[in-house]
């Protein structure tokens, strides 16, 4: 990844077609970025991908005080999708929220949702901050997609509506120790989901319904108590270790 | 893990023999977090460990302004040790650099080496500091023993001095992408050491230095580029789901 990054130190989520010989305009705050904050100008060279066209180097061909063009040079990787992995997830504190969207972003979740529990501690999640960390992540981390936001929803209307053939990885504060990889060493590789509880875990009446439930894999994750930003992602990495794109 | 600590909220660790009837002074600090920030007094329980005796349910015999006196009334846990393995890491930006070090305590590694590469960001770590985070996320994570933190020392020379027998897992952001777990899964379990490098990755130098050694083994963390703190998570993950105390 590093060679590639090294053709253009800054690179950019855009909303808009890339291709050969397009151009297109920069936000706002994107031409803030990299003429105001950044210092670059015409000719400065950028990486772009808008989780279609796969990745694009291009030059900026107008530079303004809070506008700009670009143009395509040459595609520097084709687009590939992300593995059909979602992370449902209790908001905690602000900055451990932030950081599990990052991460989750970072180890290639394709869909994050977070979700109220009962000892939720934290009551909603702004979707829209969500989205922005969410794109500024897979700026940094080289990802050609980015992961979908959903509403926070109650996790027991999750549960209920469960989409068929989609299987949960439960971590699983009061599973027995042992053995992580075991489960999903023998399981199909997607669609599956990802479940991390709040800082205080599930309720007993949560955890009766996640066993009950035939498309949950309780799993644990070792014999410390791990936070909610640690346990989400430690389970993600075991996931694409063993059945995603790790593999 | 949650039944125990629902004996009491409050989990300490102290620099003192625990065993049926001790009783121990607080530490000033300590009293002060327990009488006054947290509002508790003669009669609270807490949980005590210390490294070498297990842990211990306390009772508060004594509350003063900022001195107290602890009682232990039963042991909850023996003493358990850490798995052998060590985490070399470059220092990053403080907030996350103070990550890898809470998240290296959760996860278990038994000895924490900041190591100074060609392209580390930061010149040096706090000792003190990072000992007082080490101290902070074992009580918060339930870990029996606190991770040593040694001194700073360049990459090159520990390498030059490595021990005979122990063996380095080396997140290689250059390695061909594809199965972390093969090289653990036919591995004995320890002594290892993870190693994760700067947000600029290794120079060409010390990866060719790392190549040729034959305790290194090179693993790929998947197709996106993980910042410092996620790759320390996930290789330690990695390793504890395989060799560690996860299995």
């Amino acid at each position: 990844m590093v060679c590639l990054m090294s053709l253009a130190k800054i690179r950019l989520y855009v909303d808009h077609p890339l291709g050969p010989g397009q151009s297109l305009p920069l936000e706002e705050g994107q031409a803030h970025y990299l003429f105001g904050v950044m210092r670059e100008g015409q000719g400065a060279r950028v990486l772009l991908f808008n989780g279609r066209d796969g990745e694009w180097l291009a030059e900026v061909t107008e530079a303004g005080k809070r506008k700009g063009v670009l143009a395509c040079l040459e595609q520097t990787r084709p687009q590939t999708g992300l593995a059909d992995l979602w992370l449902l997830f209790a908001p905690v504190k602000k900055a451990r929220t932030d950081m599990i969207v990052e991460k989750a972003v970072e180890l290639g979740a394709a869909r994050l949702l977070p979700v109220a529990t009962d000892y939720t501690n934290s009551e909603r999640l702004r979707r829209d901050k969500a989205e922005a960390h969410v794109r500024e992540a897979a700026e940094q981390c080289g990802a050609l997609t980015l992961p979908e936001v959903a509403d926070m929803a109650p996790l027991a209307r999750l549960l209920s509506d469960w989409p068929a053939g989609r299987r949960i990885l439960w971590a699983d504060e009061s599973a027995p120790p042992g053995g992580p990889l075991a489960p999903l060493g023998k399981a199909a590789p997607d669609p599956w989901a990802i479940l991390i509880g709040p800082e205080g875990g599930f309720s007993q009446a949560e955890r009766d319904r996640l066993r009950s439930l035939p498309f949950v894999t309780p799993v644990s994750l070792g014999p410390r108590i791990l936070r909610a930003e640690t346990a989400a992602i430690a389970a993600l990495t075991l996931w694409q270790a063993t059945l995603g794109d790790w593999r």
